[in-house]
Protein backbone atom coordinates (compact mmCIF):
# COMPACT_ATOMS: atom_id res chain seq x y z
CA UNK A 1 0.00 0.00 0.00
CA UNK A 2 1.28 3.39 -1.11
CA UNK A 3 0.07 7.01 -0.46
CA UNK A 4 0.84 10.00 -2.20
CA UNK A 5 -0.17 13.11 -0.65
CA UNK A 6 -1.23 16.47 -2.22
CA UNK A 7 -1.87 19.93 -0.63
CA UNK A 8 -3.78 22.39 -1.73
CA UNK A 9 -2.51 25.38 -0.76
CA UNK A 10 -5.69 27.96 -0.24
CA UNK A 11 -7.09 25.93 2.32
CA UNK A 12 -4.58 23.62 3.14
CA UNK A 13 -6.46 20.47 2.48
CA UNK A 14 -4.55 17.46 2.19
CA UNK A 15 -5.58 14.44 -0.27
CA UNK A 16 -4.19 11.17 -0.50
CA UNK A 17 -4.18 8.97 -3.69
CA UNK A 18 -3.64 5.12 -1.94
CA UNK A 19 -2.91 2.29 -4.05
CA UNK A 20 -1.83 -0.97 -4.45
CA UNK A 21 -1.03 -3.32 -7.35
CA UNK A 22 -2.11 -0.30 -9.74
CA UNK A 23 -5.67 0.10 -7.97
CA UNK A 24 -6.58 3.10 -6.39
CA UNK A 25 -8.81 5.28 -4.72
CA UNK A 26 -8.30 9.13 -3.42
CA UNK A 27 -9.71 10.54 -0.79
CA UNK A 28 -10.92 14.71 0.11
CA UNK A 29 -9.87 15.75 -3.54
CA UNK A 30 -10.01 19.77 -4.37
CA UNK A 31 -11.54 20.43 -7.80
CA UNK A 32 -9.15 23.08 -8.78
CA UNK A 33 -6.47 20.61 -8.28
CA UNK A 34 -7.87 17.82 -10.33
CA UNK A 35 -5.29 17.79 -13.08
CA UNK A 36 -2.72 17.45 -10.34
CA UNK A 37 -4.03 14.03 -9.24
CA UNK A 38 -4.76 12.77 -12.91
CA UNK A 39 -1.55 13.49 -13.80
CA UNK A 40 -0.18 10.99 -11.29
CA UNK A 41 -2.89 8.46 -11.94
CA UNK A 42 -2.00 8.82 -15.86
CA UNK A 43 1.88 8.50 -14.70
CA UNK A 44 1.56 5.62 -12.19
CA UNK A 45 -0.36 3.52 -14.67
CA UNK A 46 -3.37 3.33 -11.55
CA UNK A 47 -6.23 2.07 -12.12
CA UNK A 48 -8.87 4.73 -10.00
CA UNK A 49 -12.08 2.55 -8.38
CA UNK A 50 -13.19 5.11 -5.85
CA UNK A 51 -13.47 8.72 -4.78
CA UNK A 52 -14.18 9.08 -1.62
CA UNK A 53 -14.78 12.14 0.50
CA UNK A 54 -14.95 12.05 4.19
CA UNK A 55 -18.02 14.52 4.53
CA UNK A 56 -19.58 17.49 3.19
CA UNK A 57 -16.53 20.36 2.79
CA UNK A 58 -17.49 23.94 3.49
CA UNK A 59 -13.88 25.38 2.72
CA UNK A 60 -13.47 24.06 0.03
CA UNK A 61 -15.00 22.54 -3.51
CA UNK A 62 -14.47 18.26 -3.87
CA UNK A 63 -13.23 17.08 -7.18
CA UNK A 64 -15.40 14.06 -6.69
CA UNK A 65 -17.24 14.69 -9.49
CA UNK A 66 -14.81 16.01 -12.32
CA UNK A 67 -12.50 12.49 -11.68
CA UNK A 68 -15.09 10.46 -12.11
CA UNK A 69 -16.12 12.30 -15.32
CA UNK A 70 -12.60 11.69 -16.29
CA UNK A 71 -11.74 8.61 -14.87
CA UNK A 72 -15.12 6.54 -14.85
CA UNK A 73 -14.74 5.68 -11.11
CA UNK A 74 -17.74 5.39 -8.44
CA UNK A 75 -18.08 8.59 -5.62
CA UNK A 76 -18.47 6.65 -2.45
CA UNK A 77 -19.45 8.86 0.89
CA UNK A 78 -21.10 7.45 4.38
CA UNK A 79 -24.52 7.12 3.79
CA UNK A 80 -25.73 10.24 5.46
CA UNK A 81 -23.96 12.74 3.46
CA UNK A 82 -27.11 13.70 1.88
CA UNK A 83 -25.04 14.77 -1.81
CA UNK A 84 -26.57 14.14 -4.84
CA UNK A 85 -24.46 11.67 -7.07
CA UNK A 86 -23.69 9.31 -4.90
CA UNK A 87 -22.65 5.84 -6.16
CA UNK A 88 -21.71 3.82 -3.54
CA UNK A 89 -23.22 5.19 0.03
CA UNK A 90 -21.32 3.13 2.85
CA UNK A 91 -22.61 2.01 6.46
CA UNK A 92 -20.67 2.38 9.71
CA UNK A 93 -18.05 0.03 10.06
CA UNK A 94 -18.93 -1.23 6.10
CA UNK A 95 -15.71 -2.40 4.31
CA UNK A 96 -15.25 -1.41 0.89
CA UNK A 97 -12.46 -3.51 -1.35
CA UNK A 98 -10.27 -2.08 -3.41
CA UNK A 99 -8.83 -5.37 -4.56
CA UNK A 100 -6.80 -6.51 -1.56
CA UNK A 101 -7.04 -3.41 0.29
CA UNK A 102 -10.16 -2.76 2.53
CA UNK A 103 -11.50 0.69 3.36
CA UNK A 104 -13.81 0.53 6.22
CA UNK A 105 -15.64 3.49 7.14
CA UNK A 106 -16.38 4.80 10.73
CA UNK A 107 -19.42 7.04 11.27
CA UNK A 108 -17.91 9.91 13.91
CA UNK A 109 -20.20 12.62 13.62
CA UNK A 110 -19.67 15.88 15.09
CA UNK A 111 -17.43 18.69 12.59
CA UNK A 112 -20.57 17.72 10.68
CA UNK A 113 -23.44 15.45 11.25
CA UNK A 114 -22.47 13.18 8.60
CA UNK A 115 -18.26 13.14 8.85
CA UNK A 116 -17.02 10.08 8.33
CA UNK A 117 -13.66 8.66 8.69
CA UNK A 118 -11.63 5.46 6.74
CA UNK A 119 -9.53 3.17 8.05
CA UNK A 120 -7.22 1.37 5.46
CA UNK A 121 -4.80 -1.22 7.10
CA UNK A 122 -4.17 1.06 10.28
CA UNK A 123 -4.24 4.08 8.28
CA UNK A 124 -6.85 6.55 9.36
CA UNK A 125 -8.15 9.44 7.33
CA UNK A 126 -10.00 11.27 9.51
CA UNK A 127 -11.12 14.26 7.31
CA UNK A 128 -11.83 17.32 9.75
CA UNK A 129 -12.94 14.81 12.80
CA UNK A 130 -9.33 14.47 14.28
CA UNK A 131 -6.85 16.81 13.46
CA UNK A 132 -3.21 17.13 14.29
CA UNK A 133 -3.37 18.78 17.63
CA UNK A 134 -6.63 20.10 16.92
CA UNK A 135 -9.96 18.91 15.56
CA UNK A 136 -12.62 20.31 13.24
CA UNK A 137 -15.04 22.93 14.68
CA UNK A 138 -18.84 21.88 15.79
CA UNK A 139 -20.22 25.55 14.81
CA UNK A 140 -21.78 24.79 11.25
CA UNK A 141 -23.97 21.84 9.14
CA UNK A 142 -24.97 20.00 12.16
CA UNK A 143 -21.80 20.17 14.34
CA UNK A 144 -21.88 19.01 17.91
CA UNK A 145 -19.03 19.46 20.11
CA UNK A 146 -21.08 16.51 22.13
CA UNK A 147 -21.08 14.39 19.16
CA UNK A 148 -17.52 14.73 17.87
CA UNK A 149 -16.51 13.78 21.76
CA UNK A 150 -18.02 10.58 21.41
CA UNK A 151 -16.89 10.32 18.05
CA UNK A 152 -13.40 10.94 19.13
CA UNK A 153 -13.41 9.54 22.36
CA UNK A 154 -15.28 6.49 22.11
CA UNK A 155 -14.37 5.36 18.88
CA UNK A 156 -11.22 6.67 17.21
CA UNK A 157 -9.01 7.04 20.39
CA UNK A 158 -10.40 3.37 20.74
CA UNK A 159 -8.37 2.20 17.70
CA UNK A 160 -4.56 0.80 18.70
CA UNK A 161 -2.07 3.05 19.45
CA UNK A 162 0.02 2.63 16.62
CA UNK A 163 -2.28 3.94 14.06
CA UNK A 164 -1.63 6.18 12.00
CA UNK A 165 -3.72 9.82 11.48
CA UNK A 166 -3.77 11.36 8.15
CA UNK A 167 -6.22 14.21 8.59
CA UNK A 168 -7.87 16.52 6.12
CA UNK A 169 -5.76 19.62 6.57
CA UNK A 170 -3.13 20.75 8.79
CA UNK A 171 -2.44 24.41 9.30
CA UNK A 172 1.29 23.95 10.73
CA UNK A 173 2.83 21.93 7.88
CA UNK A 174 2.34 18.59 9.56
CA UNK A 175 1.67 15.48 7.62
CA UNK A 176 0.96 12.11 9.68
CA UNK A 177 0.09 11.82 13.45
CA UNK A 178 -1.17 8.89 15.35
CA UNK A 179 -3.70 7.80 17.79
CA UNK A 180 -0.64 7.69 20.46
CA UNK A 181 0.29 10.68 19.43
CA UNK A 182 -3.00 12.40 19.39
CA UNK A 183 -4.02 10.85 22.63
CA UNK A 184 -0.59 12.56 24.44
CA UNK A 185 -0.27 15.62 22.91
CA UNK A 186 -3.66 17.16 21.32
CA UNK A 187 -4.54 20.04 23.65
CA UNK A 188 -8.42 19.25 22.66
CA UNK A 189 -7.99 16.05 23.97
CA UNK A 190 -6.38 16.79 27.08
CA UNK A 191 -9.65 17.59 28.86
CA UNK A 192 -11.40 15.62 32.46
CA UNK A 193 -14.75 15.28 30.99
CA UNK A 194 -16.91 16.13 27.98
CA UNK A 195 -18.20 19.06 28.97
CA UNK A 196 -15.02 20.79 29.29
CA UNK A 197 -14.40 19.42 26.10
CA UNK A 198 -18.16 21.29 24.77
CA UNK A 199 -16.75 24.17 26.58
CA UNK A 200 -13.72 24.25 24.57
CA UNK A 201 -15.40 24.03 21.17
CA UNK A 202 -18.11 26.40 22.17
CA UNK A 203 -15.95 28.99 22.61
CA UNK A 204 -13.70 28.93 19.85
CA UNK A 205 -15.11 31.93 18.29
CA UNK A 206 -13.92 31.10 14.18
CA UNK A 207 -14.80 33.15 11.80
CA UNK A 208 -16.85 31.74 8.93
CA UNK A 209 -15.95 29.96 6.17
CA UNK A 210 -14.87 32.18 3.51
CA UNK A 211 -16.41 29.60 0.98
CA UNK A 212 -19.08 28.05 3.05
CA UNK A 213 -21.79 29.76 0.84
CA UNK A 214 -20.08 28.25 -2.56
CA UNK A 215 -18.40 24.73 -1.51
CA UNK A 216 -21.48 23.59 0.18
CA UNK A 217 -23.77 23.82 -2.38
CA UNK A 218 -21.30 22.43 -4.32
CA UNK A 219 -20.24 19.65 -2.40
CA UNK A 220 -23.94 18.58 -2.10
CA UNK A 221 -23.72 17.46 -5.90
CA UNK A 222 -20.31 16.02 -5.17
CA UNK A 223 -18.54 19.30 -6.94
CA UNK A 224 -20.83 19.30 -9.89
CA UNK A 225 -21.94 22.53 -11.69
CA UNK A 226 -24.30 23.91 -10.39
CA UNK B 1 2.26 -4.78 8.22
CA UNK B 2 1.93 -4.69 11.69
CA UNK B 3 4.19 -2.70 13.93
CA UNK B 4 3.39 -2.66 18.19
CA UNK B 5 5.51 -0.19 20.02
CA UNK B 6 7.30 -0.01 23.31
CA UNK B 7 8.78 2.61 25.21
CA UNK B 8 11.21 2.15 27.85
CA UNK B 9 10.25 5.31 30.47
CA UNK B 10 13.81 5.94 31.91
CA UNK B 11 15.51 6.02 28.26
CA UNK B 12 12.29 6.78 26.62
CA UNK B 13 13.68 4.44 24.48
CA UNK B 14 11.24 2.94 21.52
CA UNK B 15 11.15 -0.77 20.51
CA UNK B 16 8.89 -1.95 17.38
CA UNK B 17 8.17 -5.45 16.91
CA UNK B 18 6.99 -5.31 13.14
CA UNK B 19 5.08 -8.13 12.07
CA UNK B 20 3.29 -9.64 9.11
CA UNK B 21 1.79 -13.00 8.49
CA UNK B 22 3.15 -14.26 11.98
CA UNK B 23 6.65 -13.80 10.95
CA UNK B 24 8.34 -10.74 13.04
CA UNK B 25 11.35 -8.57 13.82
CA UNK B 26 12.23 -6.67 16.54
CA UNK B 27 13.89 -2.98 16.41
CA UNK B 28 16.42 -1.56 18.97
CA UNK B 29 15.02 -3.54 22.58
CA UNK B 30 15.87 -2.77 26.03
CA UNK B 31 17.09 -5.34 28.04
CA UNK B 32 15.42 -4.57 30.92
CA UNK B 33 12.13 -5.07 28.49
CA UNK B 34 13.14 -8.32 27.17
CA UNK B 35 9.79 -9.83 29.21
CA UNK B 36 7.59 -7.20 27.68
CA UNK B 37 8.27 -7.95 24.15
CA UNK B 38 8.80 -11.91 24.68
CA UNK B 39 4.82 -11.73 26.27
CA UNK B 40 3.77 -9.91 22.96
CA UNK B 41 5.57 -12.67 20.78
CA UNK B 42 4.16 -15.15 22.74
CA UNK B 43 0.37 -13.98 22.91
CA UNK B 44 0.33 -13.08 19.19
CA UNK B 45 1.43 -16.52 18.08
CA UNK B 46 4.87 -14.78 16.39
CA UNK B 47 7.86 -16.14 15.48
CA UNK B 48 10.69 -13.82 15.75
CA UNK B 49 13.31 -14.16 12.94
CA UNK B 50 15.68 -10.87 14.29
CA UNK B 51 16.55 -8.66 16.66
CA UNK B 52 17.82 -5.63 15.14
CA UNK B 53 19.81 -2.31 16.66
CA UNK B 54 20.49 0.65 14.55
CA UNK B 55 23.43 1.32 16.43
CA UNK B 56 25.64 0.81 19.33
CA UNK B 57 23.52 2.70 22.07
CA UNK B 58 25.16 4.79 24.75
CA UNK B 59 21.76 5.20 26.88
CA UNK B 60 20.72 1.52 27.30
CA UNK B 61 21.44 -2.00 26.71
CA UNK B 62 20.18 -3.35 24.12
CA UNK B 63 17.77 -6.77 24.52
CA UNK B 64 19.06 -8.67 21.38
CA UNK B 65 21.32 -11.12 23.19
CA UNK B 66 18.60 -12.15 25.88
CA UNK B 67 15.84 -12.10 23.07
CA UNK B 68 18.21 -14.27 20.89
CA UNK B 69 18.79 -16.73 23.50
CA UNK B 70 15.01 -17.26 24.74
CA UNK B 71 13.48 -17.46 20.77
CA UNK B 72 16.60 -18.27 18.79
CA UNK B 73 16.25 -15.14 16.42
CA UNK B 74 19.07 -13.77 15.02
CA UNK B 75 21.25 -10.86 15.86
CA UNK B 76 21.67 -8.28 12.61
CA UNK B 77 22.81 -5.16 12.62
CA UNK B 78 25.04 -2.61 10.80
CA UNK B 79 28.64 -4.25 9.22
CA UNK B 80 30.45 -1.36 11.08
CA UNK B 81 28.88 -2.15 14.40
CA UNK B 82 31.68 -3.85 15.60
CA UNK B 83 29.46 -5.61 17.99
CA UNK B 84 30.85 -9.39 18.99
CA UNK B 85 27.72 -11.67 18.58
CA UNK B 86 26.03 -10.31 15.25
CA UNK B 87 24.73 -13.31 12.94
CA UNK B 88 24.00 -11.15 9.98
CA UNK B 89 26.40 -8.31 9.07
CA UNK B 90 24.32 -5.59 7.12
CA UNK B 91 25.96 -3.55 4.22
CA UNK B 92 24.32 -0.33 3.21
CA UNK B 93 21.42 -0.84 0.68
CA UNK B 94 21.24 -4.32 1.71
CA UNK B 95 17.87 -6.03 1.60
CA UNK B 96 16.94 -8.57 4.39
CA UNK B 97 13.73 -10.59 4.07
CA UNK B 98 11.25 -11.18 6.54
CA UNK B 99 8.99 -13.53 4.76
CA UNK B 100 7.15 -11.24 2.61
CA UNK B 101 8.43 -8.05 4.19
CA UNK B 102 11.92 -6.68 3.01
CA UNK B 103 14.27 -4.57 5.50
CA UNK B 104 16.35 -2.16 3.82
CA UNK B 105 19.21 -1.26 5.81
CA UNK B 106 20.75 2.57 5.17
CA UNK B 107 24.24 3.23 6.54
CA UNK B 108 23.84 6.59 8.15
CA UNK B 109 27.16 7.62 9.73
CA UNK B 110 26.70 10.52 12.02
CA UNK B 111 24.95 10.30 15.71
CA UNK B 112 27.71 7.70 16.04
CA UNK B 113 30.11 5.97 12.82
CA UNK B 114 28.06 2.74 12.57
CA UNK B 115 24.35 3.84 12.69
CA UNK B 116 21.63 2.87 10.27
CA UNK B 117 18.44 3.11 9.45
CA UNK B 118 16.07 0.15 8.14
CA UNK B 119 13.52 0.75 6.09
CA UNK B 120 10.61 -1.15 5.64
CA UNK B 121 7.67 -0.59 3.09
CA UNK B 122 7.61 3.19 3.67
CA UNK B 123 8.15 3.16 7.22
CA UNK B 124 11.85 4.72 8.34
CA UNK B 125 13.48 3.18 11.44
CA UNK B 126 15.91 5.93 12.02
CA UNK B 127 17.23 4.95 15.72
CA UNK B 128 19.19 8.34 16.73
CA UNK B 129 20.14 9.54 13.11
CA UNK B 130 16.55 11.49 12.88
CA UNK B 131 14.57 12.36 15.98
CA UNK B 132 10.66 14.39 15.54
CA UNK B 133 12.37 17.78 15.19
CA UNK B 134 15.49 17.26 16.45
CA UNK B 135 18.54 14.65 15.92
CA UNK B 136 21.35 12.64 17.51
CA UNK B 137 23.69 14.34 19.21
CA UNK B 138 27.10 13.63 17.29
CA UNK B 139 29.83 14.30 20.22
CA UNK B 140 31.09 10.51 21.40
CA UNK B 141 31.77 7.51 19.98
CA UNK B 142 33.04 8.80 16.76
CA UNK B 143 29.98 11.15 15.79
CA UNK B 144 30.38 13.29 13.43
CA UNK B 145 28.30 16.11 12.65
CA UNK B 146 29.54 16.45 9.02
CA UNK B 147 28.78 12.81 8.55
CA UNK B 148 24.88 13.62 9.93
CA UNK B 149 24.20 16.33 7.47
CA UNK B 150 25.22 14.15 5.16
CA UNK B 151 23.27 11.19 6.02
CA UNK B 152 20.26 13.46 6.79
CA UNK B 153 20.03 15.68 3.96
CA UNK B 154 21.50 13.48 0.94
CA UNK B 155 20.40 10.21 1.89
CA UNK B 156 16.85 10.02 4.04
CA UNK B 157 15.41 13.52 2.51
CA UNK B 158 15.61 11.86 -0.27
CA UNK B 159 13.05 9.16 0.10
CA UNK B 160 9.88 10.09 -1.11
CA UNK B 161 8.42 12.96 1.44
CA UNK B 162 5.56 10.56 2.67
CA UNK B 163 8.00 8.22 3.94
CA UNK B 164 7.08 7.36 7.61
CA UNK B 165 9.87 8.01 10.47
CA UNK B 166 9.86 6.04 13.60
CA UNK B 167 12.71 7.34 15.66
CA UNK B 168 14.51 5.51 18.27
CA UNK B 169 13.41 7.97 21.01
CA UNK B 170 11.28 10.67 21.66
CA UNK B 171 11.40 12.86 24.49
CA UNK B 172 7.93 14.70 24.17
CA UNK B 173 5.36 11.98 23.67
CA UNK B 174 5.34 11.93 20.12
CA UNK B 175 5.45 8.48 18.36
CA UNK B 176 5.50 8.90 14.07
CA UNK B 177 6.27 11.40 12.19
CA UNK B 178 7.11 11.58 8.39
CA UNK B 179 10.13 12.79 5.90
CA UNK B 180 7.60 15.76 4.60
CA UNK B 181 6.88 16.58 8.58
CA UNK B 182 10.72 17.10 9.43
CA UNK B 183 11.79 18.80 6.09
CA UNK B 184 9.35 21.52 6.86
CA UNK B 185 9.48 21.89 11.03
CA UNK B 186 12.34 20.16 12.15
CA UNK B 187 14.21 23.32 13.50
CA UNK B 188 17.87 21.37 12.97
CA UNK B 189 16.95 20.95 9.45
CA UNK B 190 15.99 24.22 8.44
CA UNK B 191 19.96 25.56 7.62
CA UNK B 192 21.18 27.74 5.04
CA UNK B 193 24.10 25.51 4.87
CA UNK B 194 25.79 22.30 6.09
CA UNK B 195 28.44 24.67 8.23
CA UNK B 196 25.38 26.09 10.07
CA UNK B 197 24.42 22.49 10.92
CA UNK B 198 27.74 21.73 12.09
CA UNK B 199 27.51 24.68 13.95
CA UNK B 200 24.43 24.01 15.95
CA UNK B 201 25.79 20.05 16.48
CA UNK B 202 28.85 21.55 18.32
CA UNK B 203 27.21 23.88 20.12
CA UNK B 204 25.24 22.02 22.31
CA UNK B 205 26.67 21.32 24.81
CA UNK B 206 24.94 18.06 26.63
CA UNK B 207 25.58 16.18 29.61
CA UNK B 208 27.46 12.74 28.84
CA UNK B 209 24.60 10.20 29.06
CA UNK B 210 24.02 9.01 32.21
CA UNK B 211 24.79 4.94 30.83
CA UNK B 212 27.07 5.24 28.53
CA UNK B 213 29.71 4.07 30.46
CA UNK B 214 27.89 0.29 31.39
CA UNK B 215 25.85 0.58 28.05
CA UNK B 216 28.19 0.50 25.38
CA UNK B 217 30.89 -2.09 26.32
CA UNK B 218 27.82 -4.11 27.09
CA UNK B 219 26.36 -3.69 23.51
CA UNK B 220 29.32 -4.46 22.22
CA UNK B 221 28.50 -7.44 23.45
CA UNK B 222 24.89 -7.22 21.61
CA UNK B 223 24.08 -6.74 25.43
CA UNK B 224 25.42 -10.19 26.92
CA UNK B 225 27.05 -10.21 30.27
CA UNK B 226 30.56 -9.38 30.43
Amino acid sequence: MQIKRFIEQETKTQTYIIHRNNKATIIDSVFSDVDLYLDFIKSNNLQLLYSLDTHVHADHITGSSKIREKTGCKIAMGKYAGARGIDVLLEDDQELNLEDLSIKTLYTPGHTNESCCYLIEGRLFTGDTLLINACGRTDFQNGSAEDLYDSIFNKLLMLPCETLVYPGHDYNNRFVSSIADEKANNPRLQVESKQDFINIMNNLKLPKPKFIDIAVPRNLLCGADI
